[in-house]
C-alpha cells in the first residue's frame, strides 16, 4: 500500500505544479455556484473558464489540462454539448471530474448520466446519496436503484457510500471522493478518510461543487488519486482554520476562499488522513 | 382582527419549524442572484435547488414543500416549464411564491404573468411597482394597465401599492409582500407594517429575490401571510443589524447574511411592526 | 491634446452625474460573474438589468442610457438576441460597451464578433491578447490573425495590444480599454496609462467584466473616451485602497466593492495617469 509520506510528497508537487503553471480547467457547471467554482479554482492556482454551447465544451475539452462536468443546472442545449464534451475528452486522453449532483431528477441527467459510464470519469465527488445512486444507475456493487437524494442534499452518511465508492472507482479506474463531515477518498485499493473541514460548508451553497472544480485543477498535474486527495486536504485545512475566523456561513465563504489561497503545499499535504487497504 | 401577539408566535412556530425540519424550496430563479437566494435559503435553516427545465421543475414542485417562481432573467425553455411548474403546484396543492421581477419587459414575460392569475400564488412578492404593475395586468382594482416598472428598480413609493397589493391578495386568497423602507404585509383583511432593515439592501443586487426565497421557505411550514410577515420580519433585524456593522454595500450583504443565520425566533418575532384593519 | 485638468474635470462630472441620476445600464453577460458586474454598477451609482431573450434585450437597449454585451457564457438563444439588440441600439443612437471575452472559441461568437463590426461600439475593453484578437478578426493593423488568447486570460503584455487598440478606436470612433497592470485607454488620438488597481483583481473571477459593466454606466453620462477613463480610474483607486486592507482575494473583492462605493468624484479623477499624443 502506498504510505501516507509518499501520499504527502505527491500532494506537494501537485500543489507546487499547479501555483507554478497555473492550468486550465474548464468547466461546465451549474448557475448556482458557477462563481464560486471559478474563484476556488483561482484561488488553488489554476485558471478557469466555463461554458454551455457543444463547439465551446469541445474548444475546452481540448485545450485545458482536465474538465469539470457538474450536472447541477441543465440547460436543453446539454443534450448535444455534453455527448461531445465527453468524447472529445475521451480522444484525447483527457482526464476529467464528474459531478453527479441532483441524480435521479429530470430525463436528460438521467440520461447524461448513463451516457458517462462508458466515459469513465478520472474523478467522481458527490456526496453519501449521490455516490450509492450513481453506483445504483450504474448497476455496480454498493449502489441503489432508487435514488435517496433529497435535491441536492444527502440522506446518507459517508460510510454508507463506501462500497458504492469503490465500485465506481474499479469501474472507471480513477479515485471517488465522498465529501462530508469526514471525506473519503477511493482509488478502488486503498481508502483515505481525510480530516478537518468545517461544517459551515454544509451551511452554503457550492461547497461540494468548489470540491469538485478543485478536484479538476489539481487533475491537469497529478494522478487522480492524488487530486483527489490534494483537493479534498486543501478543502480540509482552508475549511478549519476559516472556521476559526468566523461564526456565520457568508463570512466563513469569504475566508475560506482566503485561507484556500494561503494554503502552502505543507500545509496541504500535512492535514490529518488515515488509510486503509481494501 | 389577528393580535400582535398572535403574530409573534405564528412567526416563532414558523421559524422553529423551519430551523428543526430543514425544509426543502425548489426555485426557479434568475441567475443575476441566484446564488444570494439559494445561501438566504439555507441561512434561514432551508434546503436550496433550483433549475430550469420542465421534468425537473415539476419534480421540485412535487418534492419541495414550497416553491419560488422569480421571473428576472427568463431562458426559452421557461415558455414549457413555468406552466408545467404551477400546473403540478396546483394539482399537488403545493404553495409557491412569485415574484414579478422586470413585470412589463418582453412577451414570454407577460405572457406567463398572465398564465399565473388562474394559479393563484400563495405569496406575491415585490416592489411598489411591480405591485401596482401585477394588479394592473390582472385588472384588479389598484392596478394600472402601463408599468411604471423601470427594468428591476421601482419608481412608487410603498403606500401608493397598498391598493393594488389587497386586491392581489383577495384575489389569490393568500399574501401579498410590498418591500420598500417599510415594507408591508396583506392578507387581504389586514395590512402589516415592517420596520426595520437597511438601506443598503437597495445597494445590492437581489435583496429582493433573497426576501422571496426565504418567503418560500418559511411558507413550507407556515400559512402565507405568517410566511410573508416571518420573512419581512428576519430580513428587517437582519438588515438593521448589519448595517450597524458595516459603512458599505459588499460588506453588508456578507454581515447580513451571517446575521439571518444567526436571528432567533424571538429575535425575528419582536421586529417592530404595525398592524391595520381594512 | 486634451489636458489631464480636463480630463480630471470631464470625469468629475460623469461620476456625479451618474450618483445623481442612478442611470440605468442593461446588460447581456456571462453567468459567471453576473452578480459582480451588477453589484459593481450599483455600488458606481447606476441601475443594472440582465436579459437573454430578443425582445428583452430589444427593451433594454432603448431604455437603457447604454448597454453592457459582454460575449462570455454564450447561450443559443444569443443568436436572436444579440445581432437585434445591436441593431436596436445603432437606431436609437444608444452607446454601448463591447466585451470580446473568450474570442476565437467556438463558431457562434466568432460569427456575433465580425457582426459587431459594421455596429462600431463606442467601448470595447479587453485584455491585451483579446484587443489583439478582436483587431485581428477585424483585419485592422496591429492585430493577429490567430488568436493567443488561453480561454479567458491574457498572455500578451498591454504595450503589446497599444496598436490594436488604437486601430479599433479609430475604426469605432469610440475608445478601447486594455487592462492589465498598467490599463491603456484611447481614443484613437491620444493614449492614457492608468496607474494604481490591484494584483488582487486578476485572482478572481470577472474584474474585467465589472469594469465594463461600470464603463457602461459612466458611457450613459459622458464620451466613450471619459466614461473608459472613469471606469479605469475608480477601479484604480478602489483597487488600491482595497490592496491595502486585504491579503487574499475573496476580502479582496468584497473591500474592492466597498470601496468603488465609497470613492468620491476627486478621488476618482485624481489617480494617477499619463497622457500621450499619437
Amino acid at each position: 500500500m502506498i504510505s501516507i509520506e509518499e501520499i504527502q510528497s505527491h500532494i506537494i508537487t501537485a500543489v507546487e505544479k499547479v501555483k507554478e503553471s497555473n492550468p486550465m480547467a474548464g468547466s461546465i457547471t451549474n448557475s448556482v455556484t458557477i462563481n464560486f467554482v471559478a474563484n476556488t479554482q483561482i484561488a488553488v492556482g489554476g485558471s478557469a473558464a466555463m461554458v454551455y454551447l457543444p463547439d465551446e465544451g469541445e474548444f475546452l475539452a481540448k485545450a485545458g489540462g482536465a474538465t469539470y462536468i457538474n450536472m447541477g443546472t441543465l440547460f436543453p442545449v446539454y443534450e448535444e454539448t455534453l455527448p461531445l464534451v465527453v468524447k472529445t475528452l475521451q480522444k484525447a486522453g483527457k482526464p476529467w471530474v464528474l459531478d453527479p449532483v441532483a441524480i435521479g431528477i429530470g430525463s436528460l441527467r438521467t440520461h447524461m448520466l448513463h451516457l458517462f459510464k462508458a466515459y469513465k470519469p478520472s474523478i467522481i465527488k458527490g456526496n453519501a446519496s449521490e455516490i450509492i445512486a450513481l453506483a445504483g444507475l450504474w448497476e455496480l456493487e454498493g449502489g441503489v436503484g432508487e435514488s435517496q437524494v433529497r435535491g441536492v442534499d444527502s440522506t446518507n452518511q459517508v460510510e454508507e457510500a463506501k462500497a458504492a465508492a469503490i465500485s465506481l472507482a474499479r469501474w472507471t479506474d480513477g479515485a471517488v471522493i465522498v465529501s462530508g463531515e469526514v471525506d473519503l477518498v477511493t482509488d478502488g485499493n486503498v481508502v483515505a478518510s481525510s480530516y478537518g473541514g468545517s461544517h459551515f460548508l454544509g451551511k452554503l451553497t457550492g461547497g461540494g461543487c468548489a470540491l469538485g472544480g478543485a478536484a479538476a485543477v489539481y487533475l491537469t498535474s497529478a494522478s487522480p488519486f492524488i487530486a483527489a486527495m490534494t483537493a479534498v486536504s486543501a478543502f480540509n485545512v482552508a475549511g478549519g482554520r476559516a472556521e476559526k475566523q468566523t461564526d456565520a456561513p457568508a463570512s466563513f465563504q469569504i475566508e475560506f476562499l482566503d485561507q484556500l489561497y494561503k494554503a502552502t503545499p505543507e500545509d496541504i499535504a500535512h492535514t490529518h488522513f488515515k488509510m486503509e487497504e481494501i
